[in-house]
């Protein structure tokens, strides 16, 4: 319990300190904060006013929280981040050894902590690399049974490694940002001899949702990451929301993957939950009979993250209806397999690389993390609130997806991650 | 001509003034430079010692040549990069108007020419998003018929659109770096049913000759760039050389195309040539009869720019063949054509961008740009000077390739990109 008033309904209790980057109307450069109940705590004031003088450790590495992103931050390493974490869980605790520090210094309360109504979230970190897995199986299952047939739904591969590929980094947004239905290449009748595509705004503008993952630490190119020491290079965990069209991926994605349909803009949550305050949320993943090669074999069984998915569509009109309720659990891999794999080859990751997980679907169709499974490719409309229709996204609608684990009263929650879609601008 | 000693043949004429960054023994910081001849010209210490006292239009940015990246001189624009290109031919040049900066000055002489051979190159710019094009219709061409038979060699979608994927941005290194032979997952048997790989180190490893190309202007997220707008966008042009893993590539590739048979190292060469030095090098690409869609026309016709290409490959035992000559203007797609299409959906663009234009062939294998063509897949040996074979690289191995246009006296080149192949490391 925190000597502040924590609603038990809060994700952002004293059991998770997620970190972020603010910034207000009194300081507009964007800074790192954690978020505590309703409030955001400036680190930068913070360190500033003596709030770090209990720890001789944090201190001399506080300019990081000057910083407008948590790069520096992250990349102190894990024993860092939880040294930081327990601290200010001791400083914001009911029964805090610290009293002086912030309880009861008006004058650094009044300059650090801020209602978070009243501060603008910006990128948490500078992304490096981005790289999109493809661990939902029941996704990659849905999508591939409707592209392929049932008998062709998954690849050969699927089962024996996390396929994955690159994504577009300067496209990745803060949950907030609007995102505009972009144009592209389309081709109308998939049948029709020759194929030949017009230019047209994407019709088929979907959500994919996913769970993201920031890396803290660099491996040297040339030396994968074992297995069993992956752990180490995850900072912390978000919420993500991988904007598709799916009218512009099925004409472009053949022969080396989507590209134009996912580069207009990939949304995370803006508060990252770090990887001790999830340390509890593991447990077993989709089963996976294949035997596995040695390096994605771990010693640590049931390690795939499990947090509690949300995903409410509101439509322009103001009618929300929760379209999907799942699970991360509903992965093949977990993140240390993830990031084994990733270093296989000699690939070197460095601290702002963020990981998405892929689509997460559970198994109905009220679980399934996109439209184009819920709605068959389009062909069977989603009924909403208020009895509108969607096949797939329409501009004004707003996208909302909540994550969380735990119970209440000590919930670790990532808040949201929301976009509203804006209409296509006049090309030229 | 320059009032400096510089070789006919010399890639760094005076017509050229590439950038770089160099360090060098006596001052182990990354830092801007140009080259020329056999000379690089310091421009942290050109600038201390009042080289840009002529122009107070460039003086006042002066600071981006104290910096460890080109990407603060990049995102000052095309025009800047023009006026400091000419600003260094006029103070290189025989008839230089300014004697005293430079040429009469010996102790900025010593403190700022420093010969190449003792100086270090380092990443030209910090490299934001990679994006690897695939606009050399002769290498898909022959890499489809390989793999899919001539009647199905290019995709639908590849006379429409310049195909591209997302590339690894952190395991991109400057010439010179060795390269280690990746582990990976690979299937031995194709046809064996089940499919199970095994892990292994690569065999069948390979070069992608490409050019390269780094972006300076960033277009707002939603804003896609029109093509005739596009040549604004352009930085300059590297060589480049995207090595690649085939076994890997060809188990793991399906559905979202390569990931770790190509993440374990792009190498590119060291001086970024700059738009402007090769605007009369643009010439016609590969002919393409397909109605283009109104975003891909260019009113500016033949704008695929021509660089001569030469690859050797030199054994371990010394022995050097020139495996390939060819010209980069076996492109389907113009550098702009390129951009237009990224930016379509609305990607965003930023300073330090790199594209590449996908590996480039000529008609003949001896003008083809990987072993994976002139050995079609490994089944025809390639016969070296010495009587070595190839069918894929041989730990020590370098790949050397050298590129330029212009003609002796006058040579606007890249110098070179090369690279080693290291034996892999045990695993674990």
């Amino acid at each position: 319990m925190s000597w502040l008033a924590v609603a038990p309904t809060s994700h952002f209790s004293i059991a998770n300190i997620p970190f972020g980057v603010i910034s207000t109307a009194a300081d507009a450069s964007p800074r790192p904060a954690v978020a505590i109940g309703d409030y955001a705590l400036d680190l930068k004031a913070f360190a500033a006013g003596g709030g770090f003088a209990g720890s001789a450790d944090i201190g001399k590495h506080a300019a990081v929280f000057s910083a407008p992103s948590l790069n520096g931050f992250a990349a102190l390493g894990r024993p860092f981040h939880r040294a930081v974490r327990q601290y200010l869980q001791a400083v914001l605790g009911a029964q805090t050894e610290h009293p002086g520090l912030l309880r009861d210094n008006e004058r650094l309360r009044a300059a650090a902590l801020v209602p978070r109504s009243e501060a603008r979230n910006h990128l948490p970190l500078a992304v490096g690399d981005y790289t999109d897995f493809y661990a939902g199986k029941n996704h990659a299952y849905n999508v591939g049974a409707l592209f392929r047939g049932p008998a062709n739904a998954l690849q050969p591969n699927y089962l024996h490694l996390p396929v994955a590929y690159h994504g577009r980094a300067s496209s990745v947004v803060v949950s907030g940002t609007p995102i505009r239905r972009p144009w592209g290449q389309v081709l109308r009748d998939p049948k029709a001899e020759p194929k030949v595509p017009v230019l047209a705004t994407a019709e088929k503008l979907d959500l994919e949702l996913e769970m993201g993952m920031f890396i803290c630490r660099e491996n040297a190119m040339g030396s994968p990451v074992p297995v069993d020491e992956a752990d180490d290079y995850v900072f912390g965990y978000v919420l993500m929301n991988d904007w598709s069209a799916r009218d512009l991926q099925a004409w472009e994605y053949v022969p080396l993957g989507p590209f134009t349909a996912k580069n207009m803009g990939t949304s995370i949550s803006a508060w990252v939950v770090l990887a001790d305050a999830l340390a509890d949320a593991k447990g077993p993943g989709i089963p996976n009979d294949t035997p596995l090669l040695p390096y994605l074999q771990e010693k640590t069984k049931d390690n795939v993250l499990g947090i509690e998915l949300e995903v409410d569509l509101i439509t322009a009109n103001g009618n929300k209806t929760t379209i999907s309720r799942t699970n991360s659990r509903n992965l093949l891999w977990s993140w240390p397999q993830m990031i084994a794999h990733h270093s296989i080859s000699g690939c070197n990751l460095r601290p702002g690389d963020l990981f998405g997980s892929g689509t997460i679907s559970g198994e109905g169709s009220t679980s399934q993390g996109s439209l184009l499974e819920q709605t068959q490719g389009g062909k069977k409309a989603l009924t909403l609130q208020g009895g509108e229709e969607r096949r797939f996204l329409q501009d004004g609608d707003t996208l909302v997806i909540r994550g969380w684990a735990g119970k209440e009263g000590a919930l670790v929650g990532f808040g949201e991650v929301s976009g509203t879609i804006q209409p296509a601008l006049p090309l030229f």
